[in-house]
């Protein structure tokens, strides 16, 4: 299957195993545009990497749940609500899931969705402006992982708790697990026309590990399935703990019921504390909002809500296949893939083909909801794909390799390396009722020796095949930032023609805007020095200011007057303890310096603007407390001295 | 000389005019690897990115200025020291030029050093391990941007001050300029061995603004090359008020001359602070030394130490051809390009040929130094490299192109569009003694059309071009981290033999460290905990901890017993207010946790690192101050209730 290939390398090294006419088929010529949008997770990086396929290349790096000193995010005084959390300002998260939203089950390039594992939040960016507008924080929970996968219209989005925690937290013995720690499956409301997210429910699930999920979708759409594995409830060596038993569970909650119960009032109220946090593209501005109750529905007390399915064995993913039937369980210790049936599924419901019960939750018997079983695939699999043709594709960690399989036969028609030790994969739209199917992207833990080496450190690799044909052929390697966990991808004439170039001068309505040169000012306030400041190629103004005092805080808003696609301004001053400003056109942002000593301090654009954009600079002079320096400013003329 | 492309994008679309081959030219098939290692600064993202070539892509980002989650670098105690100045620690800065470090004028791969150009410091990058091992801070500076360039064998890297500030820094009027403000050429010393930095002097230089550098090769070793820009001495509106003079300067700087007037005595000692910081790689740990004077050489006090020569117009780089004798002034606002010679200019000091003096700096005729005009070569040149084959490369902003022209006879041979907007440019080895002239990079500011747009922000490009023929041939567009000035590059089989794996365990000489499991454990001193820590696959030592109390400063000092290659380990803990910790084999890392409320947190692996990766977590139990919870942990035991 796998030809020598035709080119040469310019390192004048063979090429290895690919097809011979990869290079044609990855290359993206200068001046043409990819044909997908590609978004990637950062793991540990807390970010969103937006890739180009299938060129490989990164177009941008989004910024998430990590401050980003150069895009200000975080430390300007505009974004900085968006990291507010219960736990206080949390500038660092773990980022696993990038989630498109969905109409009909189709991606239609508004949103995109990413959880924040460490501290649980859940982020939504606007795809108009590739910019993060939103986070919310999840309670009563601990490791946000098994999110934010959406339904089939983006009316939910789900979280579900990785790591069981006292409920409500509270101090108790680590010992006393399985008394006091629970599980919590949590559906946020996604409002349609804008977006913004609110917490709708939570469920109270025993104390396992919640792992992954997906929403049902045609005959099942109204139900979510999560991942359970350390059904054994153990908290400690779980490596060796929680991998005792044959079987954990796939939980499968009927959401519409639970909507039923919610109209009825079948809900405790709990209280506890919770952030919204909106960014506001009229104001360029980020607000917090603190939420301190949640409705709490209890499966003991809403009989239909949710079931068990035992699943083989610590399930990863789980994965329903275009046309709703299929729930692919990818147990990840298990020889075998057990592919449960929807139909089958609510059969056994209605004839209550129950085992038994954990607190209130029925358990489905596991042969009366199989639909069949992928025989020995490969070593260790994770995440099932759909092409949209009737295959499956599945990641296998331990045996390195993607195997691609037929639904319904549940034969292995395909094999592909991987180097090395794939986790998710992605098929552009693989997810969803109509996938795109053309590439797969298979994300990789291990790279070695695949680039040139960068020391102890390197960063992780991805694998592009094109799957157009009957075998999966290889085309590219690329890096990634950070740990790419899982990614989405979506042709790019759904989201380009959303995409801002410019925002207006005229809607700015940041309350610190400086819309002209005329308005540009600086006021005093005790000790807070406001400075409106504007930008236009190539000076400020104004640009040199007096009358500053060790001790002030002084807050730069510039508002940048360009109205012209990718003319940005930056903005620093030495010193600046946090990062520079890098402002759109027709944006203002705030920058927060605190002068420590004595002296006259240069400030500068930090983005070549034009061919004079050095000469873009100007001073601030600070002096001592008791020193009275009027305060002062100027553009183009001198101070008096 | 462009060819309609033979190949046909994946994207259906037309390829524009690419040669026919380029698609090969820079295809790198999976497995095999680039031809060069070429470092990009990152401008306002304060680091550098380190990409292969010709594929275009990116190998690693190296945090160096701003402080970066991902890696926890500026968050994990032991690489806070590295951003200590006595501006106190500031996580960002503007990083513009990387340098290698040079042997015989040629790139050695030992080191990277690269310019903080807002709050004035240098950093240099071990090439070994791709870790920034060293910054140190630059006194008497505003704007350290004429920086880091090298001398001939790495004697010396210079820093000169863009923006001129009072000297010593005083609390003045802007208004009095010309009177109190100065500009300090800084040489810093290069220890031959191991690479520490230390300042060697500072010259005093008139109040202009310095804004490139270059050392003189071959004949002109012994020499450096400074541009200016303001000899007008403006302090407001200089895109107007620093642009009147027909001429500017280069200062030509005898570093040779410096070091006798040192030996001679002939400087005076000024009273100043600035920071070393150095990581060791041995106990793997950063720490901070505050040094209070500085050599400065005064120019009227050493006759024959530095020379203006008069340059048309506010010129921006200044390049010294490989062979030493052409030192090429690229001005901004010029038609023509006038390039100096070496000889002439040793002839013209030797006859005495100044036109006046400035400060006790003679200015040589510009008649008497000039080796040649390029004639009206475009608009806008800002910098220029050389292929070794007696040809230069001039990237002009306005016009946007990069024009080859010929070393001698100043003819224009070819030119190039670019798309849009050139900055610098890099040819591998471009600056050096021996170029290998086979790429040129162009670093363009602007980007509109160039990729899928990403909203009003998107990023900066560059254009790969190969040079090994007559005609100047675009191959490759790729998208930039930040924005990208400068960069450098080099033969792969240079820095390859030197990049380190792993670092051993047995000689990890970390104050915290555990080397086994058996010297895990947990100590209280006051309101302090420090828990030592090991990794390995999979599972942490201890992962349960109990005896908390609210208001402690728990340290983590988390060890990765792990001695295989890529195979790191992550920590993080719910609600960590900064980063996780990214732990290479052999490696400690420290994070601070400050928890806030009672209840019990969940810690985890961030970074995947075997099938049990999820499985690889513990719990920390946190107690009110007036709790009585006795300090206890363990691994694989229930802790008692």
């Amino acid at each position: 299957m796998w030809q020598s290939c035709g080119h040469q390398s310019s390192t004048g090294q063979g090429k290895g195993l690919v097809g011979s006419n990869a290079a044609s088929k990855v290359y993206v010529a200068p001046g043409e545009h990819d044909e997908f949008y590609a978004f990637l997770s950062g793991g540990f990086s807390g970010q969103v990497s937006v890739y180009g396929l299938p060129s490989g290349r990164l177009l941008k790096v989004i910024p998430v749940f990590s401050v980003d000193a150069e895009k200000a995010y975080g430390f300007n005084e505009e974004t900085k609500p968006l990291l507010n959390t219960t736990h206080g300002f949390i500038p660092w998260d773990d980022a696993h899931h990038p989630e498109l939203s969905q109409t009909k089950g189709v991606p239609d390039g508004r949103w995109l969705f990413i959880n924040g594992n460490n501290t649980p939040r859940v982020a939504r960016i606007d795809l108009s402006t590739f910019e993060t507008v939103e986070t919310i924080e999840i309670p009563n929970s601990g490791g946000n992982h098994s999110s934010p996968f959406t339904t089939e219209n983006t009316e939910y989005i789900v979280a579900g708790t990785r790591f069981s925690v006292p409920f409500p937290q509270k101090d108790v013995a680590i010992g006393t697990y399985k008394e006091n720690f629970k599980g919590a499956l949590t559906y946020i409301k996604v409002a349609p026309e804008d977006g913004q997210m609110s917490i709708a429910f939570q469920i109270l699930v025993p104390g396992y590990d919640y792992d992954l999920a997906h929403s049902g979708k045609g005959k099942s759409h109204g139900w979510t399935f999560f991942t359970t594995y350390n059904a054994e409830q153990s908290h400690t060596l779980k490596e060796v703990n929680a991998s005792q038993y044959d079987k954990d569970y796939i939980a499968a909650v009927n959401w519409k019921k639970a909507e039923e119960y919610l109209a009825q009032g079948k809900y405790q109220e709990f209280p506890t504390a919770y952030y919204r946090n909106h960014y506001s593209e009229e104001s360029h501005m980020a607000t917090s909002e603190k939420i301190e109750k949640v409705k709490v529905l209890v499966p003991s007390e809403c009989p239909g809500l949710i079931y068990y399915l035992p699943t083989p064995k610590s399930p990863h993913g789980v994965d329903v296949d275009p046309s709703g039937e299929y729930i692919v369980g990818n147990g990840k210790l298990s020889a075998d893939m057990s592919v449960h049936s929807f139909d089958k599924m609510q059969k056994a419901i209605a004839n209550e083909a129950f085992e038994k019960e954990i607190d209130g939750i029925p358990v489905l018997k596991y042969e009366e909801v199989l639909a069949g079983i992928v025989k020995e695939p490969g070593l260790g699999p994770l995440h099932t794909e759909f092409d949209g043709k009737g295959n499956a594709y599945t990641t296998f960690f331990i045996s390195s390799e993607v195997v691609k399989w037929k639904l319904g036969t549940w034969e292995v028609l395909d094999r592909a390396p991987c180097y090395y030790s794939v986790g998710h994969l992605m098929i552009p739209g693989g997810d969803s009722k109509k996938p795109w199917g053309k590439y797969l992207v298979a994300l990789n833990k291990i790279t070695k020796d695949r680039y040139l080496p960068t020391g102890p450190e390197m960063n992780h690799s991805a694998q592009l095949y094109d799957i157009s044909g009957d075998k999966m052929e290889l085309i590219l390697d690329f890096p990634t930032i950070g740990e790419p966990h899982y990614a989405q991808a979506i042709p790019a004439d759904i989201v380009k023609p959303k995409s801002k170039k410019i925002y207006e001068l005229g809607a700015n309505k940041h309350p610190h805007a400086a819309k002209s040169e005329k308005e540009a000012r600086v006021e005093r306030n005790g000790n807070e020095i406001h400075v409106y400041m504007t930008t236009i190629r190539s000076h400020f103004a104004p640009d040199n200011i007096e009358g500053i005092k060790v001790g002030d805080k002084v807050y730069f808003h510039v508002t940048n007057l360009e109205q012209d696609w990718d003319v940005p301004h930056g903005f620093s001053v030495l010193g600046a303890r946090t990062s520079e400003l890098l402002i759109m056109p027709g944006q203002t942002e705030t920058l927060l310096w605190e002068p420590r000593k004595e002296g006259v301090y240069p400030f500068y654009c930090t983005d070549f603007c034009s061919a004079l954009h050095q000469e873009m600079q100007g001073y601030i002079r600070v002096s001592a407390r008791n020193q009275n320096v009027p305060l002062k400013w100027g553009t183009g003329e001198q101070p008096e001295s």
